[in-house]
């Protein structure tokens, strides 16, 4: 007999959480989708408490993936809420508009915690518990509690304040590796004391959440599942905090390659995994290496790209699964330049996309110029496109006209025309080291918003020579921003990243560091333009 | 009492034969000496049949690292080798000049492999290992044999053909999971099988070898350490073949931050992971995912960059490693342009590069002309200086000059001239749908070696607006190549990766392809240079 797992996924929470994963309102909405398509249990939306922007995006999603009009059963909803009544009353705020909400409090367990960070004795712990946890579900019926730092706990504690848990009302406990310090034994063995010595613990769920900093997530979750656990927390790409945490589409295809090992199954359908990764890895900026596995690009690298020439008699020979079943394929040529409105249109919906009319039009637009460029646009270009087009942070600052001139002579030279929020053009030229920098220099002349710049990247997204680049970068506001991270709550200085596509990098390297401006702004809600006036040409020698 | 376990790096065998992870001999050798600092303490340095080019490379690491005059113990230099006579023969060939050689010898022993690729019975394949063990063993006293596909195979059939090759002369047993299929219960309890009931086994040492299609890789490599095994078989980085090999840096990580766990020990200086785990990015152009486990961007993120403000009153809250203790350093400002011949040869034999006076004066060069561009020289620029000025490939064409316009006005062009290898200057114009596919255009205008375009990516190694650009391209050749693949025995089609660093990301950009050009070049031993005689200056319309 199969045992049901249920998949609870937190990249909109811990993974957003990861030094420069911010997204949007707008991209946490459709990774929300997303992961509805992909057949999640659970989603924890975000942390509500941590900044208004943080609410209204869980509530947003609560509204418009928390419920569904086809009579299907749409997705938990869960908002994180640290054990206060603040942070308890915003997320059940955000969560209440689903049809099934969930409230997920946390505080520490172990002496390390307790003692350092929180300053509170068991007894007050104990104490807190129970109060909080009555507190939320005197709110909200679905109660998932979890003893942070779990990993390092005393368990015989553990099972006490499980225990008083469950008797407030919590119908989920999640154990929780925090730090990423345990091995498979210690943590399958920590599940299996848990589910057989905690009070109460018999008609509850257990759930697993493990780090990966020594690499050994998946196989702890995997320990904690043959040990009686029914719940894994997960994200995409295993993006979170530090090396992350478990990779959904590992537990996920680990569970279903060796069913007849662990005999479980989950919800989630398999071939939307490749789509959702590449979606995960655009809107952050976390790139997934090659050597990544399951979604990398060359773990089907056997496969793809490479000519078959017969001598491999049978699949299975170096094969333990086929790439159809995470949804890689081949990229085919889909579209070109004569094709029209309506085969775009059907060809987006066949990606899971659904546009509005506005939105195809704004997208047919760009797909005329690029197909101008070149000559057959694949799957993947259209993906690009989509991100690059629709999924945008409101826009303070937009790109008008953009001019370079580089090469050896060593005089990288950048002209760049930006539309302000006030309506008027403010151009702006400048040398840099590089032409990139010779852009940003310019760009810096018209938004005088301080940032430092952490990390540019450039992928070109296609096959091929005349390919579509994207480009991602992660910058650090240069102030304090009312933000708080879960576990150390303190304030910081947030990371904000921005997507660009373009065939031409240059362009969207522009785009994408314009895209992270705007998300600063809108983060601040301040700015200071450059002057309102007459557009203003100036060159700025580095 | 704690266990020794013996570090067996296959870096240069299995993670090189990756897609795109092609190095050049000089980057092999430089990587090779980068595993001896680190302690590797048997370093697979290659395939030697594969081609005569992997042979040489084998053969130099041999003599150079596999050998010390301080009167230190070298590491044992290990070539691999198909139970064939000319195999083994070509191995021995390489790794003789060693103080220390091995050869490892492998043959299939799943019922999957025996009948598709094989074609052969059990009695077959017990004979051929029993003959090829012991003919190796003729040539070489330390010789290690792989039952290919263990994780699939029948145990007790494995019993019998590891004790046939342990009475033929084998004293490591190597033990894969080719396909990355088993999980830690599965491949522990195969381990604990192969030490109780292989006949002879307690005279050698198992070793594992383990792939990460499934995540799996480290928790595996962990637990046959756990059964029994002496020997871990790794990689850095995890880099290999699909979703790669375990990586050398986690296995190391959890045996030493879990040592009362596992109370083991290994050679490997931990603070030299850091370094390596670039170094082998650099040169293989296999990205590192910011959340990988040890060496990933944010794997150390609550400690970098982010503003300490004193309330986590206890580093292990969050910490279960110090960064120091796997080499990873905040950026410093080390040297300016004022700063002297002295001061950078200090610094780079700081950083571990020891140079000569002809590799100290190139590199000084280039030291001054960024120093002219970018007023603080920091370690990582100084490594991407290094990786890109000394250890490029034999070149058969250079660049001499490069210029580029580029923006939103959509005709970006560019202009080389390149040195060929006929002394002549070849110059080349051309338009692309961006500036890199112009300036490739008008280089592929010049070099006529047909190739396609696999994977571009571009990283700005520093932080600061002004970085370093560091572009590592990857490219499949046109043609098929004299080299095969060790599981699969088929002329493949090899791809090549190539690096280039500049502060113009468009001349880093053309490097790395005439990088990877070059090395395609080498490969094959032939190409079409455009046309001998004078300079031609010509337009081409993509």
């Amino acid at each position: 007999m199969d045992t049901y797992i249920r998949i609870f996924d937190t990249t909109l929470r811990d993974g957003e959480q990861s030094p420069g994963a911010t997204m949007t309102s707008a991209e946490k909405l459709e990774v929300a989708r997303a992961l509805a398509r992909l057949g999640v249990d659970v989603m924890e939306a975000g942390f509500p408490a941590a900044s208004p922007d943080d609410l209204e995006a869980v509530k947003r999603i609560a509204q418009e993936v928390g419920n569904t009009t086809d009579g299907s059963r749409p997705p938990v909803i869960c908002g994180l809420a640290r054990a206060t009544k603040n942070d308890i009353d915003k997320a059940w705020e955000a969560v209440a508009p689903a049809a099934r909400p969930r409230i997920h409090t946390f505080l520490a367990t172990s002496e390390i915690h307790m003692q350092y960070k929180l300053k509170m004795t068991r007894e007050q712990v104990v104490e807190k518990v129970r109060e909080m946890v009555a507190y939320a579900h005197s709110l909200c019926e679905d109660i998932e509690f979890s003893p942070e730092d779990a990993g390092r706990s005393d368990p015989e504690f553990l099972y006490q304040v499980l225990g008083e848990a469950i008797k407030a009302g919590a119908t989920t406990l999640n154990i929780p590796d925090t730090v990423g310090y345990t091995t498979p034994e210690e943590f399958g063995g920590l599940i299996a004391g848990i589910a057989a010595k905690t009070p109460g613990i018999e008609n509850c769920v257990i759930s697993v959440h493990c780090h990966n900093d020594l690499g050994l997530a998946t196989a702890n979750t995997l320990a904690g599942i043959r040990a009686g656990a029914h719940q894994a927390e997960v994200t995409i790409n295993g993006i979170g905090e530090r090396a992350g945490n478990t990779a959904l589409e590992e537990v996920v295809m680990a569970l279903t390659t060796r069913h007849p090992m662990y005999q479980c199954v989950t919800g989630v359908d398999t071939t939307q995994i490749a789509r959702v990764s590449k979606m995960v890895s655009n809107y952050t900026g976390m790139s997934v290496q090659p050597n990544k596995a399951i979604v990398g690009a060359n773990a089907f690298a056997h496969e793809a790209g490479i000519h078959q020439d017969g001598m491999l008699k049978h699949n299975q020979t170096y094969e333990i699964m086929r790439p159809e079943a995470v949804g890689v394929k081949q990229t085919r040529l889909v579209l070109g330049k004569h094709s029209g409105r309506h085969a775009l249109k059907i060809r987006m919906a066949d990606l899971g996309y659904n546009l509005d009319d506005a939105e195809l039009s704004k997208l047919f637009d760009r797909f005329k110029l690029l197909a101008d460029k070149k000559k057959t646009i694949t799957d993947t270009d259209l993906e690009a496109l989509i991100s690059d087009e629709l999924y945008q942070p409101r826009e303070y600052f937009s790109l008008e006209g953009l001019q370079v001139a580089c090469g050896t002579m060593g005089m990288p030279t950048a002209t760049v025309r930006l539309s302000g929020p006030d309506g008027q053009m403010h151009v702006q030229a400048a040398i840099g080291s590089g032409p990139v920098d010779a852009v940003y220099k310019a760009i810096d002349g018209v938004i005088k918003a301080p940032s430092t710049l952490l990390e540019f990247v450039i992928h070109a997204i296609t096959e091929g020579i005349d390919a579509m680049g994207e480009v991602t970068v992660r910058i650090a506001s240069g102030e304090k921003l009312p933000s708080i991270t879960v576990q150390t709550e303190r304030e910081q200085v947030r990371t904000f990243g921005g997507y660009g596509a373009d065939t031409d990098i240059i362009v969207a390297s522009a785009k994408a560091y314009l895209a992270a401006i705007n998300k600063m702004l809108v983060a601040t809600g301040q700015y200071e333009p450059a002057g309102a006036g007459e557009a203003v040409a100036e060159v700025t020698v580095a």
